[in-house]
């Protein structure tokens, strides 16, 4: 997988795209988060996952979400001095996430909004879906993200 | 603080709302999540956190979401034999989190719809807002839930 280098709003473009290395999640962390963050049954006990919707022992969504993010800092694209998360849109869980499965993830720049007061920062808007090891989505949102702009000193004569 | 008894479809109603305990998010939580699942420097690094938007060592946003998950599990508000999460609307960090907050939840039922096609099932929507210990509020997002009805065999004798 390519680590993506530092970047700043200047850098992103409408389209463009960037996919993540995969990571197994473990049945040890998968009750070490749901104990702590998300204790409902069905996360926690293998007859309540069964008895449940999921049928299995499942992974929790906000977890799914946790790794989601991991994977993204880690690719290092939407990596830079200045960007920050400010929300989500239409975050959904399409599928169950289960102890054992491998996820990874892609994404696509879907808005870029300049800032016109002084083009210090702009607004970008990108699509993010992760999908499991048989290639299936088991989630996708829209990230909202405040991104810096290439500082003026480091940029072309234009300038 | 109220523990809310498991309900049903059946329970809610528009306008309801709850709250929840408060928990005390510690420096260390903050950085062994962060270490894991959002390891952005402004999350690990006092200097790091200091030099960015946040002015300090910031609380992922994620985390915050996952302790608002946990606080809305312990109420037992949203608690039910078959209570899935099946997305996310408008999630808005509105404010940082910083380590030692201490957050507390309110929410709201928004809309249920029933599902006209046997009535096992139902949709809610319901707005989480969760708070600092100043009242500040620091995230918001609406919550997409799907609800089982109550059984038959339970109902009033009008069944």
């Amino acid at each position: 997988m390519p680590f993506y280098p530092e970047r700043y709003f200047d850098d992103f473009k409408v389209g463009d795209t960037f996919t993540t290395d995969s990571v197994t999640l473990t049945l040890a962390e998968s009750l070490e988060f749901a104990n702590r963050y998300d204790p409902q049954p069905f996360h926690l006990d293998k007859a309540a996952g069964y008895a449940s919707l999921f049928h299995q022992l499942a992974v929790s969504g906000w977890q799914t979400a946790a790794v989601t993010m991991r994977l993204i800092v880690q690719s290092g694209y939407l990596r830079g001095p200045g960007v920050i998360g400010t929300g989500i849109d239409e975050l959904k869980w399409l599928a169950p996430v289960y102890p054992g499965d491998a996820l990874h993830v892609g994404g696509e720049i879907l808005e870029l909004i300049a800032d016109a007061a002084g083009k210090r920062r702009g607004r970008m808007r990108a699509r993010i879906h992760t999908y499991n090891q048989e290639k299936v989505e088991v989630m996708t949102y829209i990230a909202n993200l405040s991104v810096i702009a290439r500082p003026a000193l480091a940029r072309g004569s234009d300038e």
